[in-house]
């Protein structure tokens, strides 16, 4: 018993044939915003455990391939897209989650401007989804879709991760919109725009709105270069 | 080909038997803290590949186990430790990282307080290192080490999890040792105790150090009932 468990497999190469019966997957995640949404990606399950079930967009990995590389393979397949924002968030792997065995899946999330989406291969009705309006889906890609849109939440204050949804020209209204519907939460106008300013990270472009039903606002875009080159600052501890 | 592309494992069920041919590790990343350093629980590699390399702490993940049953179970056998933070931090699927086939490992980071570990099976020089001093390791372990401790970094700032590591009791001068053998910097020691004094979650034990070579300090316990029933406070954007 005790010499059974000492062996095992960064030590030996001992009767381990028996366990490459794994199946390993990728599931993305794939964020959107418009209509002052947070939105995601799905198709319908055409798996009779969960027929007409909503279904995030995943596939085996394939044996020639690296994980990162059958994520990015999975969203290029149907968007088109494949120089995106995209974050390793976390694996499941709950013995019976999926009815072909045992399938671990790796989920990915990835943010992308909804304008320069151009869905492809649209069997299964892929569609945008409000994800506050999502309740019941296939698998567990409810509590993967949660807990990646909990990242998600955490990510948007400490990264400027959240400008990948929006057009590249943005109006503080339109930023703020976001981190609304990301947080899911109502913020303070006022603070929000001190905040934004003061990091002194938005470029004002001297241009204003377009054809919009109410008074036009300035629009901006976020200095990535100056945020590149700014020295990582040491957050303070605060909890 | 289109339509190779578009059935997969979330949709049907065709032509997969193939790829169940992998096998799903889990490792621990066993972080400890004395001497004023962070120390990581490793043992040596026995695989010819990496001969008298320090390898983490894991093992293959048995057909009937949970992902994090697994790690629970390697954090078992080797401290006699279970109620102990772990948390999931990434998964690594490099083709080629594990001779013995197509190994998916998910990496798990634990905190322990190094007092109440008794390590068990001390086959393969199991021991405690200093993180700092680990350059190269068996495995693509380095990477899942380093990988944990960015990600220790991150978390020690916003949620009180470093407290695993210490002594239930503990002086400001530990705590602030603590922070920066993770954050691998120095603090200054005046903002250090403004900032943790400020949060008001220390409670101040009204007891001494005892057999210290300096002036005893002052003994502080964390109160986590305080922290658990306060509001989750909206954190503010900061970048």
């Amino acid at each position: 018993m005790m010499s059974m468990h000492t062996k095992n497999i960064n030590t030996h190469l001992v009767e381990i044939k028996d366990y490459f019966k794994v199946a390993i997957s990728v599931d993305c995640v794939i964020f959107g915003f418009n209509d002052d949404e947070l939105k995601v990606l799905l198709i319908e399950s055409d798996l009779k455990e969960f027929k007409g079930k909503w279904s995030l967009l995943g596939d085996i990995v394939r044996p020639d391939e690296e994980l990162d590389e059958a994520a990015y393979r999975v969203l290029k397949e149907r968007t088109g897209l494949d120089d995106v924002y995209m974050e390793q968030v976390q694996t499941f792997g709950a013995i019976h989650r999926h009815p072909a065995g045992r399938v671990i899946t790796v989920a990915y999330y990835s943010l992308v401007n909804i304008e320069h989406v151009e869905l492809k291969l649209h069997n299964n009705e892929l569609h945008w989804h409000s994800v506050k309006d999502l309740h019941e889906m296939a698998f567990d890609h409810k509590q993967i879709l949660d807990t990646c849109h909990e990242r998600l939440k955490q990510q948007v204050l400490v990264q400027p991760i959240g400008f990948n949804l929006l057009p590249r020209k943005f109006s503080l209204r339109e930023l703020q919109n976001l981190y609304e519907a990301i947080l899911d939460m109502e913020l303070d106008r006022r603070n929000f725009r001190k905040k934004f300013l003061s990091m002194d990270l938005l470029m004002d472009l001297n241009e204003e709105e377009e054809d919009v039903p109410h008074r036009p606002a300035k629009l901006y875009k976020f200095n990535f270069d100056k945020y590149d080159q700014r020295k990582k600052r040491y957050l303070g501890i605060g909890f």
